[in-house]
């Protein structure tokens, strides 16, 4: 399993359509608040042992009840999610506020799977709202519904209703023998290499977009496709859906303006330039970082199964 | 390969950028412009040799350029796709045109995969136009750029940019020995029984979604799951991610009032009742039906691999 995923949270589906159900459990004195300045979350225990800030809404008179997305029961706990520009608007509901709001990125790792994965959820829904206060179909203010899990147009006329949006990317380790292809962007830190990855378009399958991806972001062609694994990415929005590609062809040509560069690497090659630190792997928290060593842990040349 | 994929087009996802490359693509004698209304396709041939309408762009002077949607390049012609209210409202620049508007889903299994997922990609995109006139950062009117692959709002101190929409849903055959579960809802014709299937939410991965979905909707529970395949479906902008799903309960319980019956059915069950008309199975261009007619391929109860 992936990190970002395997929150123990029973979401409620049903339930939090019910207006009068989420105001109960809101008021719950179990009930307990994620907090997110701009989509960071309010941490507290620094990079080695994050902790995320939990308030209380029962009481806590700075939280307006419809501003905080409701992410589900985590034994027996109601669970909201709340952002605010800055971290002192939280109010002082629970004595244990005071975190710093902290890249989720750089602790993702750190924390439990359920920890990270939690936070994960909160993040993506909040940044669907920001991003989305008005109806895309008339232009008009839009106001949350069902515990934050959909938008509805305000205009009488209009009342369209808008989901949270997900974008499915597909990210694929491309593999030669006993090679896998690795590339980088300009923008990125030196020495930096990652797997291909690229958002899904209309009209494609998976496996499709993995094989135009690869031949436009590095000219190589790839043949049979193999399924991964998954991983919501909230950065701020996607889904990342790994596979397995089996190269065509070996030939490496930097097509569009994606990539500055992509290499053929042996397991060796990045075993050895990790350690003399001539080369960096994506951060652990990545699907990416775990396609990689999934593949080095494998140990030998593997081909398609058929 | 499912129906709605395999179209044999080159995006041209760089070339699209450059509204000078795009422009000579529209007026090039060679061009064809796919023509919807209201997102479904102008067919002729009826339902048993439906041939989409394809009209020519250079010398219609009732097509504005900047409104038709840049697909690609199929085997040196430039594919554009353009929706109109009326199929009256195409004008007449091309013999063939005089074709009526049709619904994709009943057609597209009768038409060949590449045809079928070029018809499939032009009507995602043409939907996601329609349903997002209006910026929903700002409220301001947006507008297409790069050849309908972004909106990007018109208000000078928003710009912000908006990409196409693909709902990312899970589908999947769940099984227990040698049976399959399978649902309905209550607005499905009569006898009509599918695969259970949900859309992806924040902050999990594709096979947690596959066992959040089983649960919420026949209280089922699903120890592993393997990957099966994918299908674009663009009604109006999914992309459904086939799965198996081992059941490790069987008792059904229908908690959420998305179904209106589940049963499980043996393979033998399916043949007959499909045979004497008392079970529909899902229309053949889908995924679902794929997914149960290649576990009743597969012959014998199947288990998971580990």
């Amino acid at each position: 399993m992936n990190f970002l995923s395997g929150a123990l949270l029973d979401r409620c589906s049903k339930l939090r359509r019910d207006p009068e159900w989420l105001r109960i459990a809101f008021h719950d004195p179990a009930a307990r608040i994620l907090c997110y300045c701009n989509g960071e979350p309010l941490m507290r225990g620094g990079v080695e042992n994050p902790e995320p800030i939990l308030l209380s809404g029962a009481g806590n008179h700075a939280i307006e009840p419809s501003q905080a997305i409701f992410l589900g029961v985590e034994q027996g706990t109601p669970v909201f999610a709340l952002d605010r520009p800055r971290s002192e608007d939280f109010g002082q509901g629970d004595v244990r506020a005071g975190g710093v709001p902290t890249d989720f990125r750089e602790i993702a790792a750190m924390m439990s799977r359920p920890a990270g994965a939690l936070l994960a959820y909160g993040r993506a829904l909040l940044l669907w709202h920001a991003k989305h206060p008005f109806c895309s179909v008339c232009g008009s203010p839009s106001a949350p519904a069902e515990g934050g899990h959909l938008r509805r147009c305000t205009n009488e006329s209009c009342l369209a209703e808008h989901y949270p949006r997900t974008d499915p990317a597909v990210i694929m380790l491309v593999v030669s023998g006993s090679q896998c292809l690795l590339g980088r962007q300009a923008a990125w830190p030196p020495n930096l290499y990652s797997t291909l990855a690229g958002f899904v378009e209309g009209g494609e399958s998976l496996e499709e977009a993995v094989r135009r991806e690869v031949q436009e972001e590095a000219g190589v062609e790839v043949g049979e496709v193999e399924y991964h694994s998954s991983q919501p990415w909230p950065f701020p929005s996607s889904l990342m859906i790994g596979f397995t590609g089996y190269a065509r062809t070996r030939e490496i040509r930097l097509n569009d303006s994606e990539l500055s560069d992509a290499r053929w690497f042996s397991r060796e090659e990045i075993e050895n330039q990790v350690r003399e630190g001539s080369l960096r792997l994506p951060r652990p928290v990545s699907i990416a970082r775990r396609m990689v060593e999934d593949w080095i842990a494998t140990g030998s040349s593997s081909g398609p199964t058929d």
